[in-house]
């Protein structure tokens, strides 16, 4: 039986628009920062590029600064600059923040200056979304960009994380997005590019398949496309709740990510879950991709007052744009087949 | 008539192996630190490249982390160390280094204090080819892998720089290669990916093509090809030289790239020379490309004792792999009858 992919928030599906273009930047040859026509071509690519991901994540006239993904964006964002933060914050802020943020039982963070914070727009462990309050220093928007309507111009913030992988782009790509006018100190210095902001030849390939990723996305969102997943990761919790009423769902009587799905049974550990359900064929997490293999409680639930033995067997099941209600309903059946296995043998010993 | 591409210095043509191991890539949609199938199989393609990349820079047994390309992989590599250089290091490593080594006039550095040292393996504009001191602390192969026979197990360099996108794979990828055992400070903090070494989710398509592309130049390195475009090159150089015996080669009377001409017509402005030439159907350069478009003298010249309008007025020819000897020849008419110009309009000052 064909595998079922719910791990949409780790990283997503290729678009075909990503992959087409990105196939056709394959014959360029030319340096972008090459005078010659073969370079004005390169250039070219970038820069539509540039103003595509600009117009889809609300952000023209913002500067673009492409980055080999969110996680260069997080030094290069946070690294100047000495932050406040809680400790949902994926590991890539937390390792420039000062972590004395509390967070409240429902997810949500206290911010106490704004200009001198990092908050991210959303959990990708949860799902769980923060109103972001106006003249914050820098808000990670990787795992909300795509499946939100953002307006960068409107968010408050000044610096903006966003990575093309998780919304239908490839790996190793993303950008800093930064209110014009405003500085920020270059950290891979070398040549000018990127209005010196960040050396080294661009990723061409790379950046034309975020910039046709983040039309295509634009797109996802005006037509309902996450609508239509939120029905459905909705469907699922219900599915879980009638089998297992005793399900812990985290975050959700607040607002969060339509595609994300956070629930924990106590006792039976995330990282089995996991593998219980790989080799029946589906592709969740538990806590975030780069943390897994690493057997530790969430970081994201323990700070929102959850013990350790709930934040370690909490899963996360996240849905992309072309999950289908019968992906659901199987994970459910399967899901909850295994839960009732693992209870009995609780119930044994 | 077609364009001539002689840039390949700047950046070359994506290989055809890379091409189809990045479109092959294209189909995975797992995170390689997840640990389900799909996970696994991203991480599958990502250690295969490693061994790709190690196997045909001859660094079996040695660390090879992934980079954005070789201007991160300077700041990686040099950021965390006081080396001295010379001002014939390309930008992205002068960034890190007190410039205090001396050039001779062949373009030879002198080295005091190797384990102190970062020394390029080939120069860029030049191509002038280093014998490296043992204990080397980094030397930059970018412009040397690919062209020229290297053992990293033999060069005698803790680290060493390198970059897929000269060598046919494509831009926006690199690598540090480090001796193994030997320590490295993070600079890209997050994930523990690439071994704690370099945060965030691995450019897993970018990754595959220059693990191809290394595989198919150390093909063609064996097969040579390289030795064939050095013919080419020489033959070029000739064929100036019995049109314009005073024209000004820089480096041939030593070790060189097999595939870079640099030569200067004193007062005839490098940046005129490559936008003629562009017009002419020529793609070439002065200087490297990331210094395209700034009138400036090249520092590389200047260091080795050329004067400043001499600098000016150099350009570089690099060939590739698929350079013929029609291409070169038609450069070489198209050059020197634009040289004849110029030379009659400077005469009726």
């Amino acid at each position: 039986m064909t595998r079922v992919y719910l791990d949409h928030n780790a990283t997503t599906v290729l678009r075909p628009e990503a992959r087409a273009a990105m196939i056709a930047a394959m014959d360029l040859c030319g340096n972008p920062s090459s005078v010659h026509g073969e370079g004005r071509a390169a250039k070219a690519v970038v820069e539509r590029a540039r103003a595509q991901v600009a117009a889809a994540f609300g952000a023209d006239g913002a500067d673009v600064v492409f980055t080999s993904g969110s996680t260069e964006g997080a030094s290069l964002a946070c690294g100047d600059q000495n932050l406040q933060g809680s400790s949902i914050e994926h590991d890539a802020v937390r390792s420039w923040i000062t972590e004395d943020l509390s967070v409240a039982s429902d997810g949500i963070v206290t911010v106490a200056d704004p200009g001198r914070t990092a908050l991210q727009l959303a959990n990708s462990e949860t799902g769980i979304v923060q109103t972001l309050p106006q003249g914050l220093a820098v808000t990670d928007a990787t795992q909300a960009f795509g499946k939100l309507p953002i307006a960068f111009n409107w968010l408050g913030a000044t610096r903006a994380l966003i990575s093309a992988h998780k919304l239908g782009g490839p790996k190793g790509i993303g950008a800093v997005v930064l209110r014009r006018g405003t500085e920020m100190a270059t950290q891979i210095k070398g040549g000018g590019q990127e209005m010196g902001r960040r050396g080294g030849t661009e990723n061409v390939i790379g950046i034309a398949g975020f910039g046709a990723a983040s039309e295509a996305s634009a797109r996802d969102l005006a037509n309902g496309v996450w609508e239509r997943v939120e029905i459905l990761r909705n469907m699922l919790e219900q599915a879980l709740v009638a089998g297992a009423g005793d399900t812990i769902f985290v975050g959700q009587s607040g607002r969060r990510l339509p595609n994300t799905s956070c629930f924990a049974t106590p006792g039976w550990k995330g990282e089995t879950q996991v593998m219980q359900m790989d080799l029946a064929g589906f592709a969740i997490s538990a806590g975030s991709a780069c943390s897994s293999g690493k057997v530790r409680a969430s970081a994201v639930l323990t700070a929102m007052g959850y013990d350790e033995i709930t934040a370690q067997s909490a899963i996360r099941v996240s849905l992309g744009p072309e999950t289908s209600e019968s992906d659901v309903l199987r994970f459910a059946d399967t899901w909850l087949a295994k839960q009732k296995t693992y209870r009995a043998r609780v119930a044994c010993v």
